[in-house]
């Protein structure tokens, strides 16, 4: 089931209710930490339940902000390679941003200002680590994920061209949003059919599926892994597809609300500012 | 006075001992988070004095291995670019190193099996922030300093020219080492000149000064501080100064010895397998 935190602690998502549980974590990146992983929050006791309707006030973020590494990955979407023409990478385009770039579902965006004119959104999958992974196969890699996460991994376009560093144009305080729930990796039915997209002001602008993805998802992990340790509860971004505002030539303004779908998650909802 | 955390506590370097002092903070990053200076170190009350000597058995990491965000740049001492013939840069070549790359005084550094051919070290400038910094002009970068710290950014030349990212280059677990003390900025007696400089087994191979550096201490936090937010106790890495391995196309082997020396800090030693 979709786990999250809320401010009563762990819970899951049980048709229209939020069942909070009995696990002594303040997120799940403590959980899988200590070694646990998602499978216990649906298996613990219920201490509380509260309407789904609820969510958005009681949601809190379910990783830690403080300590979660998010990696991210240039063109790996077939269907952008071909829309902007550049040739498809041989090795993964990897990139990490800084943690006082996350922030969660319903926080404010804020563009940063004088600094670009071209502040886009990016629809992503979101991998969630479950444990550590250091030079691993992509066999050991998928049983090693956690979950999915819906993820905006937000980009200045112009910062991005001017300085050639992702880490500069995609890591503004609070711009790199993650939802607030995670769905486990063995509720996925297809791993290489997760939906993925995106809506700017409820107009859709992506809408794609991991079938197009260049390095799927255990082999981008596990070339990510030869180079540097991924811990408990890490996110791996693994690319957005086409329809993004550069691809429009259109780019975000403040007042506009920014919608990620993925999977079967609850969608990640922004204001921008 | 010199600062360093030991196994008992925080404490500071006097004369020929280690005077740990009473301070509730398990490392320098809580003490800064907590919106403490490292003046506070040296006014504390003094409950126990260990021999200097004994300095590599009970230092631990000055700083938060897990939360501290450590960023560098790339090619910031005039004498490195014109021994490369590259170009003088006009803005900062900005890095941002994962987390599980950082390890300390003492430390071994193992040399990523089957990757690189040429492991390289460098001996840089850590700049530790006491306080959170966006968006800063450089005068404010100054009133914000809280010390520095020596560093050696280990780099696998080879990974650098296939990736072309930094972050796989310089990121590989534990080979981002930090000293074991940290010199308070306001014992610094020119920031203009502090000393850099590194050995390999005893053989001197680096030896500059924060005066030929690029994009100075001040002006470099600013410029990275319009991209990312800063918080207490990350670290920036200010460059490396010309005598690396690359500069000689002879590169790190197993048990080789590499000593970094910084200001006035206690030389920062490592082993390399």
């Amino acid at each position: 089931m979709e786990t999250l935190v809320t401010r009563y602690g762990i819970a899951r998502v049980e048709g229209d209710e939020l069942a909070v549980v009995d696990l002594p974590y303040p997120n799940l990146s403590a959980l899988l930490a200590a070694g646990g992983t998602l499978a216990e929050v649906d298996q613990a006791a219920v201490t509380r339940r509260l309407p789904k309707a609820d969510l958005d006030e009681v949601a809190v973020a379910p990783l830690s902000l403080r300590t979660t590494s998010v990696w991210g990955v240039g063109l790996n979407y077939h269907g952008k390679a071909a829309l902007t023409g550049r040739p498809v990478p041989t090795s993964p385009i990897l990139f990490l941003k800084p943690n006082t770039a996350l922030s969660g579902h319903r926080d404010t965006l804020a563009i940063p200002a004088g600094l670009t004119e071209q502040f886009d959104y990016e629809a992503e999958v979101g991998i969630v680590i479950g444990r550590a992974l250091a030079d691993v196969s992509p066999a050991e890699v998928l049983g090693s994920v956690a979950g999915i996460v819906a993820a905006n991994d937000t980009t200045a376009r112009d910062v991005m061209k001017a300085t050639g560093a992702p880490v500069l144009a995609k890591g503004f305080p609070g711009c790199a949003p993650l939802g607030a729930t995670v769905l486990p990796w063995d509720e996925i039915p297809d791993p290489n059919a997760i939906p993925v997209a995106s809506w700017v002001d409820g107009e859709q602008r992506q809408s794609s599926t991991t079938a197009d993805l260049i390095f799927d998802v255990a082999d981008l992990v596990s070339r990510l892994s030869r180079y540097a340790r991924l811990e408990p509860g890490d996110v791996v971004l693994t690319g957005t597809p086409p329809g993004t505002g550069q691809d429009r030539n259109e780019f975000l303004r403040p007042g506009q609300q920014v919608t990620i779908a993925v999977g079967g998650l609850t969608p990640l909802v922004n204001s921008i500012s």
